[in-house]
C-alpha cells in the first residue's frame, strides 16, 4: 500500500525509542505460570528475539554475523572496513525462568538507540562500534552462566561446553547443531577477541544503589567476588514419636540455627551478602528426625579477603553450634571467583564523558565480567525502582530506558573520539 | 546323616531361643548402601521371612493359615477347634528401607517361643492361641502404615487400599495378586475379628524409657496421639548477590528461626515431641533468596489438647518470626491421629502377670493402636540399648530378648486362666 509515497515527502520516521523497542517484544515468552518471561537460550521466544534483533540492526545499515560460539555482532563499520579497535556494546536476550523485561533486553534495545543517537550526529564512526548479543547469559538452560563469552575466550573447554545438557537431556553440541553452528568450532576466538578494543554494556541495576542515591545511571566499578560452600551438618537419625526431645541431636536443628548465624554474620559486614537458598534434609521423611542436612551458602563481597575472613565466621560459627547440638559440620569449598575490577582507564574514559554518574559495584555476573581479563570492559547500569532482579517484578520507568541509551551514546562518542 | 538315631536315645532338642531364631533371618535383606535392614512387604527378603515363618509355626504343629489381607495367623488350637475368644500375639516382619533386626521380628520371634514356653507347661490352651505376623507395619512400599490391620478392621477404604501403588508404580491390587491374594476380597474381616479376645503385641521399645528405668520391659499405656501440618512461608525472591541483607524478606532465615522455635516450645512441655525432618525451599537454587520455603511438622503429646496447644503456640510465634521478617506464614493441618489408650482391664491382668514391669506410653503407631478400637490390646515393650530405631544402631541385648520372651509367655498363661 504505497500509496502517496510519490506525490507527498516521506515524514521523517519517528526516531525508536528503548521504549517502544521493548514493546515490540513485550508479548513474547511471557511465562504465565510464573509471570515474567521465560526466554531460554534457542528457545522458540529466544530465536524470535534473535530475528526481531537481526530486522532491527538491518534496518540501521549495520552488518550482521553470527559468530562460531553463537553471538550476534551487528557492525557499523568504518570506511574501508577494518575492524580493529572496535568499540562493542550489547548485553543478552535469554532470560531465567519467570525472569523480568529488562535483564539483558535493556542493553540489547539501548545499544540499538544509541547507534540512532550517534548516527544523528555522525555520518561515519572514527572506530568501528559493534552491538552484540551474547547467547546463554543466564545459564538457565545449559547450567553455565555466560556460556557465549566463556566459549569466545577459551575460559570454558569446548569439550565440556558440548556435553553439557539441559534439563530434556539434550547436549549443548545437538542444540547449537540444530540452531545452525558446527559444534566442533566452538570455543575460544582469537580473531574476534583481537579485534576489540573495548566493551561497554548497559544493563538494569539488579539492587537498590540507584534507589538510594536517587540517580539513574551509574558507571560499575566491580563484579563482587563469591562463592559458593557446601556445609553437611551429620547428627543421629531417629524416630520422631518416640526420641525425646532431651535425647535428640537434630540436625534440622543445628542447620537452622547456622542459616541464621550465616544472615546475623553478613549483617555485621558492610558491603557482605551471605545467602542460604537450597538445603536437603536427608533421609528428608514427615516422621523421621534427619540423620543429615546439606545446606549450599553463596557469599559475595567487594574484597576477597572479607569473603573469606565471613566464610571462615561462619564455619567456626557452624562448629559452635554443631558442638552445642551433639552434631557434627563439614565445610566444602565448591567453587570461588575472584572479584572482578572494570578496567580503571576505560572508567575513567567513562566518568569523563558522564560526569554525574555514580561509581557502583556490583553482585551479579555478567559477559562484561567474563571479558574483563582480556580486554578494556566497563558496565553501565540503569534504575531499578523495584529493586527486584530475576523476577516479574523488576522494573525501569520510560524516562530513566531513555536516559539510559542517551548516555550510552555519550559514553561510545567519548570512547570514539579520545 | 542319622547315625546313631536308632541306638542313642534321641538328646532333647535344644530350646530355642529367641536370639537363636533371629540370628536363622540375620542375612536376609541386609542393606549394604545403608547399613541395617531392608525389607519391604512382598519383597524376596520379605517372602523368605514368610517362608521362614510358616516353618517355624508347622515345626511347633501350629495351624497356619493366610487371611483375605494377606496376614499368616498359626493357630494352637483348643481340644474341638472352637476359636471364639482367641488371645493372639505377633508383630510384624517388614522394615523401613535401613531399619534395625528387632522392630517387628523381635515380637514374631518371641511369639514363637512363648509358644514353646506355653507348650512345656501345658499340652493344651485353655483358650485358643494364634500368632501372627501382619503385612506392610512400616507402609514403607505403599505409604500406608499399618495397611494389613487397617484393611482387617476396615480402617482403610479397600479401594483406596487397591489402588496405592509403590515407588515402581505397581499397585497394591496387582502386587497383592501376585502373591496369592484375590484382590477384591481384601477388607474388613468381621468372622477373624469376632474371634479375637485379646491381642497382645511384643515390640522392642523405641525411645529411651527402658534404658531410664534400668528395667528390661515395659507394659504399654497409650500411642501418643500425632499429627502432621504443613507451614508455607512466602517471602521475596530475589538476586543472592545483588540485594542487601538489610532489604530481604527471605523466609529461608524465617523458616528457619521456625525450626528453632519449634524445638524450643516442645522442649518446655512435658512428654511433647515436635520434628522438622523434611523441609524444602522453593526455587531451591544456591544464588536465589528463595521465594518461598515449606516445611512439615510431627507433634506428638499423650493428651491430645496438648498437642493442640503446642500446634497452637507455635502456629502464633511463626506469625511473630514471620512478620519481623517482613514474610507470611501459613499452617495447614494434613493428618491428626488421636491418642490411642489400650484396654484398661487388659492392662490391668497383664500388671498382675508382670508385677515388676513399668507402664510406659510411645509416641510410635503399631497394628495393636489400629486394633485397639475394636478389641482389647495391649503391648510390651522390650528394652533397646541404642533408644534409636528405624535405624541399624537399634538393639537388644541376648538376655533382654530371652527374659522378653518369658515376660510374653507369663503374660499369655495369666490371661488363660484369668
Amino acid at each position: 500500500m504505497a500509496y502517496g509515497t510519490e506525490t507527498t515527502p516521506l515524514a521523517p520516521a519517528p526516531a525508536a525509542t528503548v521504549t517502544g523497542l521493548l514493546s515490540d517484544i513485550a508479548s513474547t515468552g511471557t511465562d504465565a505460570l510464573r509471570g515474567g518471561y521465560t526466554r531460554p537460550v534457542y528457545s522458540t521466544a529466544e530465536l524470535d528475539l534473535r530475528t526481531w534483533f537481526i530486522e532491527q540492526a538491518s534496518k540501521r545499515g549495520l552488518s550482521v554475523e553470527t559468530d562460531r560460539n553463537g553471538a550476534i555482532w551487528a557492525w557499523w563499520d568504518v570506511p574501508g572496513g577494518d575492524r580493529s579497535n572496535s568499540l562493542v556494546t550489547g548485553s543478552h536476550l535469554d532470560s531465567v525462568p519467570g525472569g523480568g523485561p529488562f535483564d539483558g533486553p535493556l542493553g540489547v534495545a539501548s545499544a540499538l538507540v544509541a547507534v540512532d543517537i550517534l548516527k544523528s550526529r555522525m555520518a561515519a564512526p572514527p572506530r568501528p562500534l559493534a552491538v552484540v548479543v551474547f547467547p546463554e547469559e543466564e545459564g538457565s538452560r545449559f547450567g553455565v552462566a555466560c556460556l557465549g563469552s566463556r566459549l569466545m575466550t577459551g575460559a570454558i573447554d569446548p569439550d565440556k561446553a558440548r556435553n553439557l545438557r539441559d534439563s530434556d537431556g539434550s547436549t549443548f553440541a545437538d542444540v547449537a547443531q540444530a540452531n545452525g553452528l558446527d559444534p566442533r568450532f566452538i570455543g575460544r576466538d582469537d580473531q574476534l577477541l583481537g579485534q576489540i578494543g573495548a566493551f561497554v554494556e548497559l544493563h538494569v541495576e539488579q539492587g537498590r544503589g540507584l534507589i538510594d542515591l536517587q540517580q539513574p545511571v551509574a558507571i560499575a566499578s566491580s563484579i563482587l567476588g563469591h562463592g559458593r560452600w557446601r556445609l553437611s551438618v551429620h547428627g543421629q537419625g531417629n524416630h520422631a514419636g518416640t526420641t525425646l526431645m532431651a535425647d535428640r541431636h537434630d540436625p534440622m536443628v543445628s542447620a537452622s540455627r547456622m542459616v541464621v548465624a550465616v544472615r546475623d554474620i553478613a549483617r555485621k559486614q558492610p558491603h557482605a551478602r551471605a545467602t542460604v537458598g537450597r538445603l536437603q534434609p536427608v533421609p528428608g521423611g514427615t516422621n523421621v528426625i534427619a540423620s543429615r542436612v546439606d545446606f549450599w551458602l553463596d557469599v559475595r563481597h567487594p574484597d576477597d579477603a572479607v569473603t573469606a575472613a565471613v566464610v571462615q565466621s561462619i564455619h567456626l560459627q557452624a562448629q559452635v553450634i554443631a558442638a552445642e547440638e551433639g552434631c557434627r559440620v563439614e565445610l566444602r569449598e565448591e567453587s570461588l571467583s575472584r572479584t572482578v575490577h572494570f578496567d580503571q582507564g576505560l572508567q575513567k574514559e567513562l566518568q569523563q564523558a558522564l560526569p554525574h554518574a555514580p561509581i557502583l559495584d556490583t553482585g551479579a555476573g555478567h559477559d562484561a565480567g567474563v571479558l574483563a581479563p582480556f580486554l578494556p570492559t566497563a558496565m553501565i547500569f540503569v534504575r531499578n525502582p523495584s529493586g527486584v532482579s530475576h523476577s516479574a517484578e523488576e522494573h525501569v520507568v520510560d524516562e530513566d530506558a531513555e536516559i539510559g541509551a542517551r548516555t550510552l551514546a555519550d559514553a561510545l562518542q567519548g570512547l570514539m573520539i579520545s
